[in-house]
This record gives structure tokens, sequence and C-alpha cells, in this order.
């Protein structure tokens, strides 16, 4: 890793590990609440992990946030995704306009949602909706290049960490959750991933948007090539980046640390948010309680990615979509969880009677 | 099953399959959203079912309910629970004061609730939330009789039906959660899914609210001896109601062939409620269109009645509190779901690119 600019350095330094200290007395509420002990699963680890993340037993998620990174990616002549490049841009018209899963599922969940450009080959005008934080348009083929310079990796890094710090200065964020956009993104996500991991592209390697059995194969052997040809650093989060990655991973690697540093919890989606939340984890692991792992993605190599950083996914809908949509959906059973911290009676108070 | 009052034998006769005829137009309705297909997973599967629910390419959620529905059981005496049987009259005290888990989670996602009371052994004063439909105080031991007499079974379904029809009368209702209260009713609810599937009570059996090794190989030879003494008819679910049912499971199966009648979709929930739910579809297998498996309970025989229904649940967080919780979680899912079928933008409409 570079010697990283003074403010970058200063923020990822400030992170602490959560409260760890108020964790008894959480699970001791819980505990207490009128069921029976861990009768309510994943809420109840939600409703302890949140009340750590706040160092507060009355847990509450009054302000949740959910940012769309959106990038290009050089490796798509490679013929790796079944849908055509200039979608990402597309997309982000979908976006704007409020007409896609995302922007649907945050409506839903009171999640308010902006969309980033990091790298989109295309130029937008401005729009309230969007964040213009372009580091380039696209990265390069990193079947025969780095994806990034270092300077843009950085770039990268410092935009993501600004989208956040900007967005929680005008109103205080309690949960972001952190989605994305890019053709051929599942290719770098899964070089990243198999990087880290030491998995086999061969055998981690999923269909994205839903490339055929020739198309996975050639994929497969498309991150098999390009990780023999970089061979980077599996403890370095900054080379892989700028190795494989791409502008909207690094922005949510960015922004994940900012979370991280502000005390935020943070909701990671599918394969290629977990694969930016994996770099943004080997960048700083103190992160780590932070982290929510939303939900299980079809694709192979996110589950390598979240075992790697011992995180289990809150839900498993058999969805691949992207965008945050996961994460969304995650938003909303975090935020029950701390109303049940919050609002449930326990056995003394409703005066009832517990297990013999 | 005896011959039944004329009312309750025309609901039940009245009940149509769901209008399966929509289904190819849904499908291709939720095909063409600005996603690849099928990358929503599960949230594509309830949008398509709900628009089939509510004949409907635009379905919606204007009124959510959920009832639960609390009885006591005489099977309690034979120590199977964890807890004593006077918590059953306990959390209808801390259901109507807003304290329970159920109330918390249908709080937050906009479902009004109301408790029934079938077959509690106290006596409760009129309350705004409470459904004064008491069969009678408590079922009989099924160790050793039947839980009920024929009328009582029959008034338990009456009941259960009645709840529904009436909320639906003052407020037209578009899916309803089940849920129920009574200790020592996982016992019950196993009695009824090994009857009828054939599982072995010895494998299928759960701890409940959470007895230890102990109890749960006590509660496993009281259901096979109660199975063995009773030797219900498998086909026949007023039969096992009657033998080693309950009357706020009598209550839910009434109240699943009441809203199937009036077209609303029924979200089942833990193991007593999908008991509840296969007593109603044998009684009448049209049904099963309406029916949304609310979440994979931790209780092993869930599984076996789901299975027998071809019904795979929505969530899996590893909870078992009943109540409904789970069914309340899931309502918000389906919510999403038809929000996606309604908002989302077309391909065409967003010109997006399609895959190549």
């Amino acid at each position: 890793m570079p010697v990283l600019p003074d403010e970058l350095r200063n923020m990822i330094a400030s992170i602490t590990p959560t409260a760890k200290g108020l964790r008894p007395d959480a699970q001791t509420k819980i505990d207490n609440k009128t069921k029976p002990l861990g009768a309510l699963g994943k809420l109840e680890d939600l409703a302890v992990q949140m009340s750590v993340i706040q160092n507060d037993l009355n847990p509450a998620l009054k302000h949740k946030a959910l940012f769309v990174f959106a990038g290009d990616h050089g490796i798509a002549a490679e013929g790796v995704s079944a849908f055509p490049a200039e979608v990402t841009g597309q997309m982000v018209y979908n976006f704007l306009a409020g007409g896609a899963a995302i922007n649907v599922i945050c409506r839903h969940h009171g999640i308010e949602i902006k969309v980033v450009d990091m790298g989109v080959a295309a130029d937008f005008e401005d729009h309230p909706v969007l964040l213009q934080k372009k580091v380039r348009k696209g990265t390069r083929n990193f079947a025969v290049q780095n994806a990034m310079t270092a300077d843009e990796a950085v770039l990268a890094l410092e935009n993501g960490a600004a989208v956040f710090q900007e967005a929680h200065r005008s109103q205080a964020i309690d949960i972001v959750g952190l989605g994305e956009m890019g053709i051929a993104n599942t290719t770098s996500a899964t070089a990243i991933i198999c990087a880290v991991t030491g998995v086999s592209p061969l055998k981690a390697t999923g269909r994205g948007t839903g490339v055929d059995d020739k198309g996975l194969e050639h994929k497969a052997k498309v991150i098999q090539k390009a990780l023999d040809f970089h061979n980077p650093d599996p403890a370095d989060g900054f080379d892989i980046l700028q190795r494989v990655g791409g502008y909207e991973i690094g922005g949510i690697a960015g922004a994940v640390l900012a979370a991280a540093a502000q005390g935020a919890a943070v909701v990671l989606d599918g394969v290629i948010s977990t694969a930016a939340g994996l770099i943004a984890y080997l960048i700083n692991p103190d992160i780590r309680g932070y982290l929510i792992a939303g939900h299980r993605s079809v694709e192979i190599s996110q589950t390598a990615a979240l075992e790697h950083m011992q995180l289990e996914p809150v839900i498993d809908f058999g969805m691949r979509l992207g965008e945050g949509t996961g994460a969304a959906m995650t938003i909303d059973v975090v935020d029950a969880s701390c109303r049940i911290m919050r609002e449930m009676a326990s056995f003394d108070k409703a005066e009832v009677s517990q297990q013999t």
C-alpha cells in the first residue's frame, strides 16, 4: 500500500472497534424479553449488534441511507457479461427516474437513496439524486494491465469516503446500505475475492447478470488468467483494488471505512459490495463489528468473502441483482430488531412467568 | 368428517382455486422489468403469486391484518413444555398491552393486530384488541382422550372463520397473518403433522419453547403414544383436529378457509400455524394457491408439513417464537414484492438495453 494522503490515512486510523463492553448488558436485555431464550433468532443477534454499534441499549435507526455506486469496467471488452456495457449508464438514468428495483425497495422502507457516478463511461447532467464523483470513464482492461493507477485507486477511496461524510454531515446516518451498478463488475469482484481468499475462479465464478455455460467457463478463465498475470498480494487491499478492482468498488470501500469511522452500521449487499467490504476489511479490520452482511447472493464467491470476514448473511431470497437491493431489504430487518430491543416488554414488566 | 353446519359447509365449498390463467401475463410483466431474468429471486415469485391471488397485474396490500389465536392445552399436564400453562393467559395480557414481539413487528410494518381467545383457561375483560371466541377453557388431555368433542371442533372452525369474516366486512383484508399462543401447542401441532405426513414423532419433535434433552425425549414419546392410541385418519383434517388438535389451531384453520373463500392471501407462521394450515388444506386443498409459508421454523416437523403442501418458506431467521412473528416479517416482504410489480420500470419504458 502506498503512503496515503493525510486526510484519508487519518480517517482510516480513527476507526475504533465497536463497544464490545456493552455486549453482556445487551444480551441480558434481549434475554429478559417476553420470549423463550433466543427464539427471535437473527433478530436478536442484530438487536445486540446494533446496541454495541451505537453503544446504547436502545438502538434506533433515525436516518437510513443507501448509496448506489456506479462505474464501468475495461474488462467488459473480454465478453464477460450478458448485457452490453452501455447498460451501466442507462441504469443510472433509471435510478434517477426512480424506476429501478432499488428505488422501489428504498421507497418502501423509508431509505434515502443517492446514486454516485464513480466511473461511468457517460456524462450526466446534474440531478438532485446524483453525486458526481467520477474518477475516470471506466477502468482499464485488467486482463492486460492494471485496472487503475495508484492515484486513481486513492481517489476512488477518497471520493467514496467523501460521499458518506458529506451526507452524514447534513444528516447523521445511523445505517447505510452500499450497492452498485457496473456491467462486468462481478468479474472484478470475483477476481478480488479469489485473490484474497485463495478460492479458485474455476470454482467460484458465477453467472453475473446471466451468462450461459460457455460464457461462464470463459469468464472463469479470464479471471484465472488475470490473477496469474497480476499475482496480487492477498493481504493488500489497495494493491488488489488497483490491479483488478473498479472505481465503484473503491468508492464502496471508502464509504465503508468512513461509515465505520463515524460509528454507523454498514449493510453490504451482494458479491460486488461484499468484495468492496473485503477491500476495506484488509485496509482496517477494525471495521468488522460495524458490518452486516445483507443477503446471501446466488454468486458463489460472495460466500468465500463472507467467511473470510466471519459474517453470516441476514436474508437469503435467491437474489442476484445488486444495486443494493439485498441491503435495502435487510435494513428494514435491522430496523425491526432495534424496535424489538426498545419496545418489547421484559418478563418482569409484563408479569409473565419464566421458564421452569 | 361429520356433516358440517350449512353455513360452514357452504363457505368451504365456495373456495375457488386462484386465477392461474393470469400467471403467464404476470410472469411476462415481471420478466420485462429492468433486471436480469429472475434476479429478484423469491420477490419475483411472490409478485407473481399475489397477481394471481388478486387476479390483477398491479397487486396491492391496502389492508394487512394479523390474528393471534390463543388457547390452552390439556396435554400440558403431561409436562411437555418448558413454561407453565398460566403463561398462555399472561401472554394474552402482554399482547393486549402491546408489549410482545408480535406487537412490535406489527407496529413496524403497519399490520393491524387482533388477539382471539379461542380457549384460554382464564377470563378476560373486554378490550378493543381482544376477540372473545372461547370454545372452552382448554382442550382435554389428548394423551388419554379426544382433545375436543366434534361439536367443539366445528365451533372452533366456525369461530375462526367468523374472526376473519367480521374483520373483512368492516375493512377488506388483502393479506392476513395467522399466529398463535398456547403453552404445549407445539405438542399438538407435531401430533397433527406426524398424523398427516407419517413422519415419526421421534424424528420430528422439536424443543418448543425450550425443553432440554430429557424433556424432548419425553415429549416425543407422549406424541407417539397419543398417535398409537388415537390412530387418526391421515386424510381427515377434522378427525385429526378433534383428536389431537387445539382450539386455537381449529380457529386458525377456520380463518384460513374463510380468507381463501374471500380471495385474501394467507401467511402462515411457524409449526403450529402451519399445522393448522395443513388441517385446512385437508378440508379443502383449493386453498393452496392463497397460502404463503411465512418462515422456516426451527421446529423440525414444520418442514414436513410445508413439503406436504409443496410450500417453500420466504424467510429463514432461525426464529421459533410463534405469535405470528415470522408471518408478520414476511407480510412486509410480500408488500415489497407487490410494489415491485406495480412501480418498477420495464426495459422499454426505461430505455435500457436487454440481454444480448
